[in-house]
């Protein structure tokens, strides 16, 4: 494939067509990604990233982004981040430093404000009315689930020089602790990129994807041999399997995957899981992944499906 | 092997010997685990982790640990915490939870003073005069070296049940930017531990350590058949290897691990790295693994040897 790119949920669609349109023309796989990422940032009907996003226990927004240049392995990585009108530019930006491409919190809006980057009240009314009804009820710190059809938006792409990399970006857990950092900003867990192998990335309940490291755990398994969607079949498979105990049931976690060559993956332990494509081959659309008992299907779906899908 | 434990540097010494007292008394991974890393963080003469460690550019410690339960997976981190006496307490009693595990800079110092640890000025005279004359150099701030002969304290320990555990503790790179966060944090890189497969740990530039998941590598080293010291070589070797680039020379790294029969495994690419282990067999003692072109040897250092090591 000349050129391929996936990413997770329906509300990456829009997203997509701005990457296709770059990585068409011969553009770069690192604007291609920068671009579709900020789009969704900026764009408040998607709640669960950026703008008017999922606030935390406390009512603030705190966001957690990563990039990764999958020709070095380089990678930059902020989290718990407040204010920042788009953290994946500051991610990106980090991934050109050698030292000190991880930042959190305080550093990591220090960092940005000396970059000059832009500073918002990312809360809008909508945010701030999901909070205050949320918080009356009762629910279970420790029993915080993804926000049904919408989590992490997660792009990962290959462009025309055979580049490859990989952005996530996200509000993280509705209800969070303060502080609290998913899989999305650590590497390994939901992103990893290497170009001579392909890209992953994940999005769910950060907590479980983490104890897997699911991105790099798809990675290997493509590196021992196995094809894309065999890969992020096996690496879920695995840790739901090793995670499985009459104590515990595992969060929902969706991962996606290119190989090297263009080709995409997919796998989630939901029911079904909607993300968007884009190669040489066709111009952008959805699909969907439906799992029956971690084997996965992969259709294309129908009006009536898009009509009964509740979300952007 | 009925317990076994390993420590990074030789400053881990004395705290693998409270590990030892704690395993071979039928005692839990946990404690020895804990205990081995309060007692090297609350020492001043270890001066790359805790009280009286490396600050940051502003003159500030800022501090990252992390715990891992390699029974169910279960983990718990902190990163970029200022003034918490015991990051490695804080660490293991967030890998009590579900949800909210791994907790940033000012979240993390909120739950901690929420669960009633202590809080210190982690700074002493020592760290300020090094700051102070640090400060005055010209320092490239985008080719920091592991400060040299301490580091990040790793442990990873097996217990006669056969659970299995890895703690890491470390205030990081010497001069690093406000916020910086580097593997120790970050399951997979870090730290991983599997008490099915094995356990294992880093130490050294973590920007470059992420760049691999050096930990989790090795895990799925053994995990492919690998022999515990072969995976470590293995891990080290083939990422090493793939970060080569004519403009790009990696940082040091240095990792530990054990199997799940408490057999050891070291790799490092520095010249040499000392490192302690215990088990059934024989008592604490120091080994040193050297390093002829990222194949290991590991000796016991004779009276010379540790006569000319500068570091305590």
């Amino acid at each position: 494939m000349k050129y391929s790119m996936i990413g997770t949920w329906k509300m990456a669609f829009n997203g997509v067509i701005i990457g296709e349109n770059i990585l068409k023309n011969g553009g770069n796989v690192k604007d291609a990604i920068e671009n579709a990422i900020t789009y969704i940032e900026d764009n408040p009907n998607f709640n669960s990233v950026g703008y008017g996003s999922l606030p935390n226990i406390e009512g603030e927004l705190e966001l957690d982004a990563a990039f990764m240049d999958g020709n070095d392995l380089s990678f930059g990585a902020i989290c718990s981040v407040k204010n920042i009108k788009n953290p994946i530019k500051v991610a990106h930006l980090l991934s050109n430093s050698k030292r000190n491409c991880y930042l959190s919190s305080r550093g990591a809006e220090k960092f940005a404000r000396l970059n000059k980057f832009e500073f918002k009240n990312m809360l809008n009314d909508i945010a701030i009315d999901r909070w205050n009804n949320e918080i009356q009820k009762n629910f279970d710190p420790d029993n915080l689930e993804a926000y049904d059809g919408h989590d992490t938006v997660c792009m990962v792409a290959l462009d025309s020089n055979k580049n490859m990399g990989v952005g996530v970006s996200t509000s993280g857990l509705f209800m969070k602790q303060s502080g609290r950092v998913g899989d999305s900003p650590v590497i390994g867990s939901g992103f990893y990129c290497d170009s001579k192998i392909g890209g992953a990335a994940a999005t769910g309940v950060g907590e479980d994807i983490m104890k897997g490291c699911l991105s790099i755990s798809i990675i290997n398994n493509m590196k021992m041999g196995q094809d894309v969607q065999s890969a992020c079949e096996n690496a879920l498979k695995d840790h739901v399997n090793r995670l499985k105990n009459p104590n515990y049931s595992p969060g929902t976690m969706s991962v996606i995957a290119l190989d090297k060559n263009g080709n995409f993956g997919v796998a989630t332990n939901r029911d079904e899981f909607p993300f968007i494509v884009t190669c040489e081959n066709f111009s952008t659309k959805i699909l969907v992944c439906r799992n029956n008992n971690l084997s996965m299907e992969i259709f294309e779906p129908d009006e009536e499906w898009l009509n009964n899908y509740d979300y952007d």
